[in-house]
């Protein structure tokens, strides 16, 4: 986070930061990552190497998105992720079956 | 929608175009749209010739990839949507503005 | 798209649909109708009635988007896709297989 | 990462998560963030407190899903921003200006 930070302040890309324009971006990211898995055939959980490399790209340029989105908004992503996982945790005691 | 079924009727696509598979590559192609007005210096209603071209191609999928989603669940598009504006009518009679 | 069209205007909502809020909103639908999929037991090709109005719902929204976003370009959703389908008839001649 | 693994190994929500499935919910959470952001009126980077509990509810989403994905591909999530925010440190040099 701190790196994305620096990254961006370095560059003086803040001004394009703005939370709309990190969602649109999260969007396309998120397109090339479905890109990827539209037809069943391609959906394995087994990834050849290059196709390894171009998920693992997508997936970091999506996580550095929404880092900046954090960054923006002046959230703690480690610590929302805990809270959000602690209400899971209520919500779907273990035992629970996920079948809707 | 004719030519699109057609279409995919004569390349026996209709395996394919299962609802989840064509979603998923709706995300890709709305994640291509998204890409072209991601930051706000592109986001002008002015486009030049040749991103109009693109952004044309993007629309043009989406359309494809919905009226391909209507085949499958067996939806007639135009009802639908008129079905959903008529509800809109109600939900928002005219002199209402729209300020959340 | 006519209707649309003189929908918005009735209620001036012009000046809200500019190309980035319109692609925002189309990210919000199509996120609404991917929820619906998100599980494969929940894939299936037969949906129950109150699921089938849901999907319908979403997919009108979206299609409504999509025309306030041809509105906006000034674009033809039927040339375009027109077009679009003439590419794809040369690009995947008949007895080509989708097979990557 | 190590606390969503065990959250959905406890819960025998493996086999559920496959790829399709989490991009697809993926997609539907980005929808719900897009949905805050929808209107330009909406845009703001101050936000109100409970539009701040939203919208941090969805980010903390969207990580979950993310680390979901990685735990699938077996990715280090770290080691791929990493690498990617090289890459770009490369691909950006300081000085440039983002100004397509």
């Amino acid at each position: 986070m701190k790196l994305v930070r620096e990254f961006n302040a370095a560059r003086s890309w803040n001004k394009f930061l703005d939370p709309r324009s990190i969602i649109l971006a999260l969007c396309g990211e998120l397109g090339e990552l479905a890109h990827h898995f539209r037809w069943r055939t391609r959906s394995g959980r087994k990834l050849s190497v290059s196709k390894r490399a171009e998920v693992e790209n997508e997936i970091a340029d999506i996580f550095i998105f929404m880092l900046a989105l954090c960054i923006e908004f002046e959230i703690d992503p480690e610590a929302v992720v805990m809270a959000k996982m602690k209400k899971n945790e209520k919500r779907f005691p273990i035992k629970a079956k996920k079948n809707d």
